[in-house]
């Protein structure tokens, strides 16, 4: 079993079914969160909710500069949330964002000596984002590496899953309980919205799998 | 002539000589530098000036995280600034940080339509920054490239220059006396102390070329 891990936790369910994961793998696990002027901030409480059932140490790391560069409709409350159109960007795409989480947690990894870092992205039904594909991860894992001559390892366990198997992931993880405390919903509202395109991918992988959700929606 | 770029412009000698080579190069110039808990902030107010006098578009973004993270002698007071010694990393050395420099200059470069970065790393002098070095440049450009879907292109004029060099190619380009703006010492003192690594090697720059630095010293 490897040592520690630092998770890139948004309080999501995909990123909690990688804590859950992350729990059968490492034996210290450091949950950090992303305060980036996020609309849907619902998911930082989450995150901390869920780090507190577990009793994780969990850190909330603040990055205003992406709000403050970008246009988009998940830091702006002016952009309604739309999904992409075909060989579109979805307009909740914020520029650089992982490129940015990425880089921040490593920084904060190796200053605690710790080279496992894990997130959740997917390339399966996320693919309108780019920097949630394989490409992406690979390169800049090599990219903090060479920045910072150290090795880091950046895990995605959930790179080629579908929604429907990141629901059967946690369910064999005997985890599905945890779920309940996830936040997916980019209105930042609970009970969540179930329109928006975070909520109906949600849905679709728990109708998939074949069971309910386990938050509750309007 | 390609249209526009963006600058990492700190204030100091290299990145004011990439400015004096992106002159040449491109049409429009927009200069960033970064606020990251730098104890030598007194290179932005040397930006600001540079800026000024060329009547070019300047922003300071704030990237407090770096300062928040990292424990070394460019973010912290109470550490002395000191040379590294062989194959360990000199203590100025800040984790990540051109990884973020280069990240948030594409977000805000992508915002504005542009492409084109330009930085002033060099790996002959600063070897001892691994993120000042070619492969880290390629593998970054390359990771940006992926995570925004945006043909970055990253520029580094110095990037095989000695110091002397680099003093040599401002000299050409006729802007020697824009270095009586910059500021370089680690140490954040006008006039400059003369003693820390980066005195140093500027002043040694100088002297290889033949020529007085334009800056005092105390």
């Amino acid at each position: 079993m490897k040592k520690s891990a630092v998770i890139l936790h948004s309080g999501g369910q995909d990123s909690t079914t990688c804590l859950a994961w992350a729990l059968t793998k490492f034996k210290n696990i450091e949950l950090i969160s992303f305060d980036y002027g996020q609309r849907h901030k619902a998911e930082i409480r989450a995150a901390q909710t869920i780090a507190k059932k577990l009793n994780l140490k969990h850190t909330t790391l603040k990055l205003p500069i992406l709000k403050e560069l970008t246009k988009n409709a998940l830091t702006n409350q002016s952009v309604k949330v739309k999904a992409g159109k075909k060989g579109q960007l979805p307009n909740t795409f914020v520029d650089g964002r992982n490129a940015m989480f990425l880089t921040t947690a490593a920084i904060y990894a190796k200053q605690k000596g710790i080279t496992n870092i894990v997130t959740g992205v997917c390339q399966t039904d996320y693919s309108g984002y780019p920097d949630c594909r394989e490409p992406f991860i690979k390169s800049i894992q090599k990219t903090l590496q060479l920045a910072m001559e150290y090795p880091f390892k950046i895990h995605t366990p959930l790179m080629n899953l579908t929604k429907a198997q990141t629901v059967e992931l946690m369910d064999k993880l005997g985890k599905l309980d945890l779920l309940k405390y996830t936040h997916t919903c980019y209105e930042g509202i609970s009970p969540a919205c179930g329109k928006c395109p975070a909520c109906k991918l949600r849905l679709k992988g728990f109708k998939e799998y074949g069971i309910d959700d386990l938050i509750y929606y309007r």
